[in-house]
């Protein structure tokens, strides 16, 4: 089975050197690798390998190889599972249920969560679980609390907001550390709040897109994981332009999914580191 | 001699057919004709005409014959007299220095303005006055003064800020209200303020750009005319990204400058309208 | 009801006068107005408008005012009528049945008809009749006379080929003359012919795009509507290619179809003028 | 002083490994490492790294020790030596001067070669030698032996052909194998041959673009490096596609060259690996 080997830290001379020394020994053959180091000495690094061999034996050998403060994750590569969050937009939703029926999501789409059940319908066509939660009548720790006990049941590699209109608390983020991707209407980091499309009408602007970035602690703060923009004209309407940049949030969506759920995505403060 | 009606003001029926009248009445031509609504019921037109006949005579015609409170211009279609503003960065300065040394500006630069004279050298080898007007020893109010008195001599239609960076003051801009047009690095709105690129690069964004827009009472918020991106990735430095950037920008005020110079920009509020 | 009136043919003094002159005397409030005249004097108008009164009168008063030898055709504001074709291929068909399904796609899908049967489980699950009809042990004649007898049925206003395989003879074309909508992968005109995305692999393109256009007779050579394009490198596959050009595919095709739909797009010899 | 090594050939196992051996035996700190592996087996790697020692004395290390049939080559990183050829386009020529002029261009431009006068006077601008060698009055093979004797001075590393628009002879390109740059008008491989931009406006395509590659045998036909394209639309008129176009040809240009001066681009086939 293909391998995964993600290697971030300080840099160090000689580490790839040694990484290739212990895949060497071990009759790995390398596929891909491709390394990074910032300009403040931070290095990262992403190789992926197959070949005979225990994969728990070739991690102990980098661990005990290469110099401590380094982080190693070995994955093999395969499909992650996931769940979605969605409100009541349909257009990410759709795009990705489309991708998934026909296996080109590099994801298993374990359920569907929503604070709406309108999006229900078109969930049902694909076969896969609808939960609806309300929000009403229910604190937001409520809430949260009823879609804590559902992801249980699924215990996915990752949340994706495809259009989840309801900010989740520092408290369930942090369940899911860098594993919530968002999709945010409007270009990062302008407009932040409500109505951006009105905001960029307004202002007249003549470029409108999409951030899809991992949800930190900051609503629409997290680091970008992708972004695309349109050119637009004072002929359009802020109608007109929130469907241009729906189209542009459900493409930048998948791009940055596709990278995500390939492991070619670092997290380094609030930046990503893309291999 | 070719001529420009620009007309805006509020939408009545008729008006297309009311103009079209009376250049028919003058025996005119239509060139091209361009109109737009906005959904707030403004009425924006660009006609441009051509044929035997007194510019004069058309224009007491139309305002005869529409509706008051429109606002009527008549140009003729012709190069606008420019000059431009520079600090110490060459690259928005080479690119209409070379356009206009071979006719490509549709305006003629009468001379550039500078508080450093580092861009003296290159104004020089086309024969263009350069005035190196020091900001030092000079309260904000006498440096304005000075620049105002060499721009008596000139009398431009237009001010470029090309990278022009010193913030003007509000009774500067009453000078030419609507004639002056600045280029903004990074993308407006986001990152106003010193550094922009090093503000982009700590938010590891995937996408800058440019804005170019119409300088008003607010440091870099008046009415945008062009914007463009280019996209980055993790690996670009915060000087790579500035280098693109600059790229960027002298494609952007160049743009923004043809759609000025040939009269098809309409302000209106802070949106432009572009016929 | 909102009316949209299309006008071509040779340009005159005075069109746009007459035009907004009968339109004023039925009343008629014009919501936009686009026109172009080409440099080979060719004119190309689009009028919306709306108000109380006959359609078919406005149209005979049209008629009697214009100079002879225009083009004129007056077609309520709706929904078109359109029936897709499709082979094997799920991404085109894919994003317009989600469209349809929300409403976005100002048609109505009739149905879709397909020389394979692979993608009956996607259609049927938005409830619109498939007909399979396969072009094996048939003659091209006799594959293409069974699809006409289908088409009878509904009676479309246009067809759109969403990736169908199948190379239409010029008979078949005639019954749908200026009416029939393909989606070509690859950058129309280069590469074209068998698998493209090899082609384009093979060269070391560094952008790939794809092209929507009217059918005529030359396979591939209709007047382009919309194209689009993306950036590639030489670490992307062929595979890789494709994937991404079909990105490219599904919404350059959702373009042009909207352009399309509604009333934009005016054909003149190869190429479109869209308004 | 830092180094770049080059190396492509077929694959093996271990090569990352061997390579990083070497430099680490050297004391050698590797700064940036990319390497790519095609399909068909071949390997790219790039590499650039400084440290104490003598590089000849690597390279011969990194030869003894890798296997046989690797192409190596070892570089310090530092300007490359360039002439450029143009007819009468400034636009290409301008650009590549003004970056000259501010150091930008990570090339010294040694002279400047035309089969026409009319450029001269702005290449003298920036006190660059200019050659006028005409063709006239000269048959093929004589005026390219003036320009060799014209090259004989300079010895440059690269040609840029920075729109000349005359076709080299497979002599003459032999003289410079994989070290001539070119800038083609219109979007490869599309439209070749005279007046591409009246080609495209017959075609109405709504895409122009621009690319550069390295000249081969086949006109217009080596390597791509880079390509571009910009929006157009039926309003434009071939001469304003022209005017876009040569806009987006200085810029491909610019950045092909930026590519090919800091060692970037390797040939393979037809095709270009960029690292």
């Amino acid at each position: 089975m293909k391998q995964i080997l993600l290697m971030d830290g300080p840099d160090h001379k000689g580490l790839i050197y040694q990484v290739t020394h212990v895949l060497y020994n071990h009759n790995q053959n390398i596929i891909s690798q491709d390394e990074y180091v910032s300009p403040s000495g931070q290095f990262f690094m992403r190789t992926e390998f197959e070949g005979e061999g225990n994969p728990k034996s070739i991690l102990d050998d980098l661990t005990a190889t290469l110099p401590a403060g380094l982080n190693l994750r070995l994955n093999p590569k395969k499909k992650k599972d996931v769940v979605l969050f969605v409100t009541k937009e349909h257009h990410c939703l759709g795009e990705l249920l489309i991708r998934y029926a026909f296996d080109e999501l590099d994801a298993t789409i374990q359920a569907v969560i929503s604070n709406y059940n309108v999006l229900q319908p078109l969930v049902s066509k694909f076969g896969i679980p609808f939960h609806f939660i309300s929000h009403e009548h229910k604190t937001r720790e409520e809430h949260e609390e009823a879609i804590l006990r559902t992801l249980e049941i699924y215990q996915p590699e990752y949340l994706v907001l495809a259009k989840y209109m309801r900010v989740l608390t520092s408290d369930f983020v942090k369940h899911y550390p860098n594993r919530i991707v968002n999709i945010h209407h409007s270009f990062l980091p302008a407009f932040i709040g409500a109505n951006p499309y009105r905001q960029a009408y307004d202002r007249g602007v003549k470029i409108i897109g999409a951030t899809a970035h991992f949800v930190n602690d900051n609503l629409d703060e997290g680091p970008i994981i992708a972004q695309d923009v349109k050119e637009v004209d004072h002929r359009l309407t802020a109608f007109d332009m929130a469907t241009l940049g729906k189209d542009t949030e459900k493409s930048v969506l998948s791009k940055a999914l596709k990278l995500v759920f390939n492991d070619r995505v670092f997290i380094h403060g609030n930046r990503t580191i893309i291999l």
